[in-house]
């Protein structure tokens, strides 16, 4: 069986995920989607780098599309922002699709959201089909996977995730994401217009806090630079002492003045070690640590794909890592 | 909403459940059986050492126990052989009971207990309800777990699961399970009628290979003594050299000459570092650890009782690890 894709949005997250579609047992992308003028017409194997043609032109028309192709589900990698892409939602409800979504906002519904996701949740009950926003940050490492580790444990007192990157060895977007090289007044500039920012973690605190039954009382997120204190350098860039490496980023998750989730991102040029880790202080208490990291790139596109057969066989409605069956490699049938 | 539960079993591992679902937020023991007559007829909170009574006498009669107390769920901690537990499961099922499970051969089905599996999946259908295998080991941190770790792969060529435990912290009937202090005819003659030795290694291999889509052609479980070098003693045991200090136990799942999952347990006294770690050997390779390893006793009561909301809401039939949602710890509600 063969699950036909309907792919929207072909920046770096979804050029990464087209790739693996192209290149994995199980999939095929049947139709290509996104707004860009200079992508429209052109095949998507070419735009996404897959190494050679898929003959699937990229289209604007989504309706269009999934009237040709008849996919047997959406993946939507456009943007960060919930209100953003609520319209590509509703158009895709409206073709009955089931969609998994990088959309950082919709991978669990934070206070701020409750309306829209409400709204998305209705949508998708009546169109009978799943809609889920995964990843690896927010979506496993920071979120899914510290709640299963709590599955051991009789007790949970407080849950703290690291995650330090050694941002050289990663792609210049990315290491320009994170502010390198700019002075601190340029980024805080940055961060003021959210264009130095991870996404993500209200939405993994307010899932880690729901699921451990805690209703909390305020959530902190805190951007600050990682200012470098000598000379470093990636392949692609250079950074003086004095300027910014990168970004050290605090999620909070409050019961009155009680830190319950503490989420630490710290990414910047010249990190010593690069880690995920994970505490539960608990009974009993446990301290996971993955050496070298999850590299965040090839695991979000990973996510996303693994998690299409789940999506189609889902119940109808907005869901979450929390309720889908066991995450896993899914290796095609 | 407080959950009713049936307990069947009070062995070690049935106490270690009763104690947390009388301590803890969303469940009430309303039932207690087990076929010890020194058991039956007494307080259960004084037979698992709750600290006090719980005012719910065990009784053998499993049936008259719950058209007393219509319990939501039952909990079946009675022995590891699924054989062996078939007619409790049989006669749990007339009573259209949901089932959490601590035998180890529920965990999943292996290829020697197909038939008996799919009788019990049967049964559950018809009684509408699902029944679950779980625990610590199998269960999650040698199965469940290192699957969730495969979800951000687009790649998995080779697992490998180690848990290293030094049994000088656990309690004696685990000291003595695991042949500490026997000669080592002793240990062979413990393991050839089966009193040491893991059970559900079989299981978790096959989990793994059925969540990577890899065809096993074998499935090797190894089980050597761990001798002592030098005198090792723990507060209960104490060892001298040339005698066992514990068990090393190996777990291979071959696809041909290909070893493709790999699971290690030692566990004897004197281990000098316990730990927990999951190699995915793919794309990303992942290496994760948990220092000081997971508890086993209170990992695999907390598993069992984290997961008893689950089950009562899952759909009905022999369910696995694999397709029910995201473990968690139950907060109650």
């Amino acid at each position: 069986m063969t699950i036909r894709v309907m792919h929207v949005g072909l920046g770096p997250i979804g050029a990464a995920v087209a790739r693996q579609l192209a290149g994995r047992k199980g999939f095929r992308i049947v139709a290509a989607v996104d707004i860009d003028p200079n992508k429209v017409g052109r095949d998507v194997g070419v735009i996404a780098e897959i190494g050679k043609p898929l003959r699937v032109k990229i289209t604007s028309d989504a309706r269009k599309a999934a009237k040709a192709s008849k996919p047997d589900v959406a993946v939507l990698c456009t943007s960060s922002s919930l209100k953003g892409v609520l319209p590509q939602i509703e158009e895709l409800l409206k073709l009955r699709l089931p969609i998994v979504s990088t959309t950082e906002e919709l991978a669990y519904p934070a206070p701020a959201n409750r309306r829209l996701a409400k709204r998305i949740d209705d949508m998708a009950r009546k169109a009978k089909v799943a809609v889920l926003g995964t990843g690896v940050n927010p979506g496993f490492t920071m979120d899914a996977l510290p709640i299963a580790l709590t599955s051991v444990c009789e007790q949970v007192n407080r849950i703290e995730v690291r995650r330090v990157q050694d941002a050289r060895v990663r792609r210049l977007p990315f290491q320009q994401k994170i502010g390198a090289g700019l002075t601190r007044e340029q980024f805080e500039q940055q961060v003021a217009v959210g264009m130095v920012k991870h996404v993500g973690f209200t939405e993994s605190i307010q899932m880690i806090a729901d699921a451990m039954g805690w209703k909390l009382t305020r959530i902190a997120d805190n951007v600050r630079p990682w200012m470098a204190e000598e000379e470093v350098h990636s392949e692609l860039l250079a950074v003086d002492p004095g300027y910014v490496a990168g970004i050290s980023q605090e999620g909070i998750g409050y019961m009155g003045e009680e830190a319950k989730i503490h989420l630490q991102l710290d990414a910047y040029l010249g990190a010593p070690e690069s880690f995920d880790s994970v505490l539960i202080d608990g009974s009993p208490r446990l301290y996971w640590k993955v050496q070298g990291g999850v590299h965040g790139d090839i695991a979000t596109a990973s996510m996303t794909v693994n998690s299409i057969p789940h999506v189609i066989t889902a119940a109808p409605g907005l869901r979450t890592m929390r309720d889908m069956p066991l995450p896993s490699f899914f290796p095609g049938k």
